[in-house]
């Protein structure tokens, strides 16, 4: 389906190391061999090329059987094979791997089972796949590839060379930038969870802001995004959202922030630019999130934060047993607090000759 | 598609105050100004309808270019424009953004392209979506509005004037009532988590229960929502569930109980109704949780709560270094449980003149 | 729609309790009487077969209405009705209701709407349901079912008797095992989330890994398993995953681990055999779990376990004051810890003569 690259990615016809290397600015050092895929340094064979970031596998390295490696100037000596010298090899092997396992394209053109309405403009160089219903006025550009099973909601608009990988609903109206990647089961731009109180009973109000993704946005599987409620949620450019995360209405978030899994944002919380958002974060209403703002995974966010910094909350699981203990710790520190308190009385009593404190 | 209502809600023709005042049983004080939408305090214009529900908001309300205001009658004084006087300016407010922004209907009739058993039954004045798929003995009312991409197991009933906005499955045998709003992604009465073990093997427990959302119940996308082992699992009237929340197996959640993003209840867990739970918090399984109890953000939600009130768990975040020694704190509130109470002996021995404590 | 049971599973054809007991091998005690459903002990009728595993419900037991209960040799006297003897009730009764409760198995064949790629191979004794999507090279083995709107990619195998339920994206080059069973919603090996940085940026990694899901493998409703980075995700056979849960790239869980709803694990993670993983629990990635590890429901894993045990963390909620006050004293045992060192200090300075502690 669209954007669907494993098989796409397989290893395709095999490059030469000093072209891929010139390709991508990097110096070649040692044989120039053709590479046909990539691997892990344990995993390659000599048609592979692999690569080292972090400096604890230099071993692996040592005993690799890869044909090349991209890596820092610094660990080329440790490399029993060709090397290709990167400043940032994870950066290199990123452009590398698409080169040696290039996405095949879907071919251009609207599906015969697609339904789209008479006034929906779709580029002629867009693919709109299978089963897929674009309503009134829905205007798709050049490069899009929409995989099977989407719904794309009237008077939506989406950029050039945004993927829609399969069964992605973009409720109406919203505006989705230029490569953009949406992975299935992705709700963009339903109405949120906004009600006013009628005694017991409780009322819908109309949603009727926007929802607005920028250039570059990646949104995970079955990830929700809910429209404005009055005024629009925003996804800047770059922002990168993992797979089962809810973002609220009238949220939002910075350019070049990343969230990772099962977090949750909460309505009209505003998250800055450079973030980072670990998994199963949960984030209050109506905060103000500084840029360079970083969460741990779990922590629960109540406050805003104003200062750029690394903020962190949830106790680690331990041994259920102590666990408990330190529960009944925590319920037992109110005493302890008051014993203290005894405890410092009686100190400053015997100075002063005064009573012992009275027992509990 | 079905209940997508972004580009309905678009302004339609402009409505006088003085009307949608009639309309709403509101007084107008002031100007009776066309108004063709809705706008918060800071960006509405002359023709924008406007709402003040916080007192907080006030120095905005001074500034406002909006049309007019709906408002309690002790604002009204700061208004620099027209007002409309409601007792519940929210509510007031969400019903007038209705009038403004009415919601396209779908026309009625089925979609050439779904797939309708002969044995179902679909009133002529439903609307069935594209690829909608609908199964054996369904039995669909006047007014409902299903969108693209619907599965309808066999024998389920659905009420009048639902909205399945697109993408839901609903699996067979479940009984959905009238006036409910199923978001995209939405699936409902699947097989519960239910497995007896067999050794080191686990053998699925066959789930014959069905699934009953009652009227007026929201369901939001990507919400899961299972059926019952052996009796239903059941949504009362009214009940108001976000996004991505998982409704375990014979879980029984009273009337207007509304649940927020992310949380988990887990199987035979009953909840009460006019509850509250803020977003991901988690639930026990066969906890039974008062009427009138709410659950702040993120509760861990381990036991039973028989009396209403408000309930949480869970640390705010904090910068990580503090964090840090929090959770060291924590690991050694033994010892200092200890210390405490040799200090307390040494004081008692003091006055019977017994030993020092050993140290630690 | 393909394994959706509910309605298949509504009473068939009455099945005698001696019949019942000697296909499952139980031996009965009193009166063989038809059973055509299965009913919990409190709202069964003499047509009914129920079940007593846990002693707690003996009082339920003895009030029943049920014709027959499955129950261990040590309840048989307390039941009022006929027994069949089981050692592991829970098992035979989920045996028996499959049999009293038949699941309907979707017609073999290709549905004519259903857009098939001429290199896809689907076995005669396959069920491929409306409007589902297969690419090229899809291998689908007898028996499988697979409901509406499932999209299958490039070069994926189905193995025998898998049930894709409906709504299902099995991205390309996917493993699928025999008896497998996928909930609706399920998004299987989509790229994960892998990123290089340039800069301010994120740069995809390209995802090059597979997916392999082994036998008996369950995935449950909206559950996101990623594909591999450069190695494959496995999920070992007989491991059964909830709702709404996430298993990011290059995690492999061991055979027989369940996991409950909510929980994320972080790729690279390796949990072992036999956990099991309650609801919300949240797992760092690189970790190593050994086998037969434990964790409860919002356990907060952030590092490897080696041992097996029950594993927990979290605070449970309790009422609002009571867990505000318990922050406090959290953000108060720096200075208890102070206060009690001062207390040490100025008994030890008794015994030496030494001076008081100056106030804090």
């Amino acid at each position: 389906m669209a954007g669907d690259s494993a098989v796409g990615r397989r290893a395709g016809k095999a490059t030469m190391a000093g072209r891929l290397a010139a390709d991508l600015g990097l110096a070649l050092v040692g044989a120039d061999l053709p590479l046909s895929r990539v691997a892990p340094l344990h995993a390659a064979d000599a048609s592979c090329l692999s690569f080292l970031a972090d400096r604890r596998y230099r071993s692996r390295l040592m005993d690799t059987k890869a044909g090349a490696v991209i890596l820092r100037q610094a660990d080329a000596d440790a490399a029993p094979c060709a090397v290709l010298i990167a400043d940032n090899p994870e950066l290199a092997f990123a452009r590398a791997a698409a080169v040696l396992h290039p996405r095949a394209a879907a071919a251009a053109g609207i599906h015969p089972t697609a339904v789209v309405d008479d006034s929906a403009s779709v580029d002629g160089a867009a693919s709109i796949g299978p089963f897929c219903v674009l309503e009134a006025g829905v205007t798709v550009a050049a490069g899009v590839e929409m995989g099977p099973h989407c719904c794309i909601g009237a008077g939506t608009s989406i950029g050039p060379d945004t993927r829609l990988v399969a069964h992605i609903v973009v409720c109406a109206g919203a505006a989705i930038g230029a490569r953009v990647l949406l992975h299935p089961g992705a709700v963009i731009g339903r109405e949120g969870f906004g009600f006013a109180r009628d005694g017991e009973r409780w009322v819908r109000i109309p949603q009727v802001g926007g929802v607005r993704l920028g250039d570059d946005v990646e949104i995970g599987a079955n990830t929700t995004v809910d429209r404005g409620a009055i005024e629009d949620t925003v996804i800047a450019d770059g922002v990168k959202i993992d797979n089962l995360v809810q973002i609220g209405h009238n949220v939002v978030i910075g350019a070049n922030t990343a969230m990772a899994a099962c977090s949750g944002i909460s309505g009209s919380t505003r998250i800055g630019a450079r973030c980072t958002v670990a998994g199963a974060v949960g984030m209050a209403g109506h905060l103000h999130i500084a840029d360079d703002v970083h969460f741990t995974g779990m922590a629960m966010v109540t406050r805003s934060q104003s200062e750029a910094g690394v903020y962190s909350s949830g106790i680690p699981a331990m041994p259920n047993a102590d666990w408990r203990r330190t529960i009944g710790r925590l319920r037992r520190l109110e005493s302890l607090e008051r014993r203290v308190q005894r405890v410092e009385e009686a100190l400053a009593s015997r100075k002063t000759g005064g009573a012992e404190p009275s027992p509990d």
